[in-house]
């Protein structure tokens, strides 16, 4: 008999998600302020309305003449309609005089529209001279004024809970005068990875020795992925030492995502580490995947705790697919980001595998309208897939 | 006569980059050693050669037995090949023995190969009792090894310089030992707003103001576009304040950004301002370009002056479509992020204009495999445009 603990039972990357959310609830963690020029990358946690309306006031939207559009009616090229200038309202400042039959107030654009104007005549149309304006062409009642609140009423809905900021979204804040705003605490997330083999990047490489990959991989696409990275260190492939790390983990962060010693060999712990937690427990170990086969789901202490391969591509690979994902809800997230759905011709076959699905790195070339797709020929092994996929193929179980 | 100082001469808005690169040489102005983990969205400054082999060792990518590949030639099924275990070596660990004809050595996944052993048998064909193996299944030489430096060899260029750092470019990094990097200088982008309408959001809004949206849009545009935003603050609509901020804009930042009082008006002093300072000078005021026209572009002491229109729309096309690849080139970037163009059907006509292209902001839904595209119904002065479109049509002069 083999002493060797295997696989219990595959499970396909869909059950084991579906299973995942049935023992935990996957919710945003609690809100802050915080200013709104901070804000980029990070969810809004409250519905935004508009404490004002804007524009504030009717403005002109043309550098011009604010006056009563009868008097522009007979107005043409040949035959312009003289009317008296009797003030100028400069943008940002209140208008002096009312604007009465036969008179016009010069206003910039921006300028609120003095009383009376019921339209604006564009400067291109006009010629001053002593204090009378000759206006060459006919305005409609209401031109080139755009009226308070028809950007954004008082107390409309402006932005959704749950909305990713970007600069667009930070600039119709500062429209409204928000100055701080409410945004989903991030998700932190303890990450550490498994191994005697690892040593950190910078440090001499021992003989049977490999520079650890995934603890500066898993920081990064944490915090792409709108997650608080904590990075815990190495642990040695000793139970007792990974223990503590969950431990740590589970008490400094809301996920513990570690990498390594999940697979089925001689000396691989995690499965066995984890069955010392409270639950829920384990929720799948091994998936339908590759690569990625060798993962640890699971609930513990009521925390997910995610065990990924030890290979870089593979744990790339289930951090996209289920760690990511998961990062998005509990950051508030209310739309995933949209993927990028490319069509192209590949000149090599794309081999799947039965039972299984393969997520198989591509490079993509354009020529013209058209998308060439080149699988990037390497082992799972391969660091080189990482650097120089453009993108993946999903290949279903055949 | 009109006392208005009128556009000399709208310019296309390919005209107008060409020209301006024809005065501004626009390229990577610095470099910097940062640690590794600060990487995302940093721009490397050097090629990437491999200082080491990866894998460092010739490893085992399964968890087996390491063997003389001819000793299984005759395994089967039911005619089983036994060989004697010798030693197990653990990833991380150096082998202690040599395998030789009828002998074998475990390994993990990841472990280095014992010298003597031509292959790997994977353990999920054999069966091992009293130190004794069975093996079922033949393997070829070769067979579940990975070779040192197949997967990145010594010396090989692994990334380019110019080449946008993810966390995918951060993994390859670290499997190759790196724990610092050299990353282009972040190019330092002053920003300031200009007019005497303008009040910080977050501050009572008084009679004929409105709250400064272009400051804040403005600086987290420069921040995603690879750019070090410095704001300067808000200039009143007044020559000696305006001269002031761009003075200390060229002092500390390698671009200045300003927003209002770029159009003909009476107030509007932008265009006067900037010809006080050494030269090249103007490149181009006002743009064939809707919203977008009332633009200044300049090189003043050798450094770019871009005045963007007021309105926060025309600002954000004109900062999209000449200010970000600016940026990117001065980040050191050496191709510019993908656009992500889609091919969908409007029920409403898209209206262009002549002479001048319209950049339309729009919604995109998707239907099945379809696009439909509906234009954002707005004035050029819409904020709500700014939240509403998911992308925009650039429609050609008509």
């Amino acid at each position: 008999m083999s002493k060797r603990k295997m696989f219990r039972k595959l499970l396909d990357l869909e059950l084991a998600i579906k299973n995942f959310y049935e023992v935990y609830k996957a919710e945003p963690l609690g809100v802050e302020e915080i200013d709104l020029v901070e804000g980029i990358r990070r969810v809004l946690a409250e519905d935004i309305f508009s404490p004002i309306n804007v524009p504030p006031f009717d403005k002109s939207i043309v550098d011009g003449y604010a006056v009563i559009a009868e008097d522009t009616y007979l107005a043409g090229e040949t035959n312009p309609v003289k009317l008296k200038v009797i003030d100028r309202v400069r943008t940002g400042y209140s208008p002096r005089k009312v604007v009465t039959r036969g008179t016009a107030v010069e206003v910039d654009t921006g300028a609120m529209v003095p009383r009376g104007a019921t339209a604006i005549v564009p400067v291109e149309h006009t010629e001053e001279e002593d204090g009378i304006v000759r206006i060459y062409k006919r305005v409609a009642h209401g031109a080139n004024i755009m009226y308070s609140g028809t950007d954004i009423g008082y107390g409309e809905l402006v932005l959704n809970k749950g909305r990713l900021l970007s600069f667009r979204e930070i600039g119709v804040l500062s429209a409204i005068g928000f100055k701080k705003v409410k945004v989903y605490r991030k998700p932190k997330v303890a990450i550490f990875s498994i191994g005697d083999e690892l040593v950190p990047p910078g440090e001499e490489l021992g003989r049977a020795k490999i520079y650890d990959v995934n603890s500066n991989l898993l920081y990064s696409a944490v915090k792409e992925n709108l997650g608080e990275p904590i990075f815990l260190g190495i642990a040695k492939d000793d139970a007792d030492e990974v223990i503590a790390f969950i431990e740590k983990g589970l008490k400094e962060a809301d996920l513990v995502l570690s990498s390594g010693s999940t697979s089925a060999g001689t000396s691989d712990i995690v499965y066995r580490v984890i069955e010392g937690f409270k639950g829920p427990g384990i929720i799948a170990h091994g998936l339908k995947l590759a690569p990625g086969k060798p993962t640890v789901i699971s609930v513990l202490e009521n925390k997910p705790y995610i065990g990924l391969p030890g290979n870089p591509t593979s744990a790339l690979n289930v951090f996209q697919l289920i760690v990511a994902p998961l990062l998005w809800k509990l950051a508030g997230l209310k739309s995933p980001p949209q993927k990028i759905k490319l069509i192209g011709e590949s000149p090599y076959r794309l081999s799947g595998d039965v039972g299984r699905m393969v997520i198989q790195g591509v490079k993509i070339l354009k020529r013209g309208d058209d998308y060439h797709v080149y699988p990037i020929r390497s082992g799972s092994g391969a660091i080189r897939t990482l650097g120089d996929a453009d993108g993946f193929v999903v290949i279903p179980p055949t």
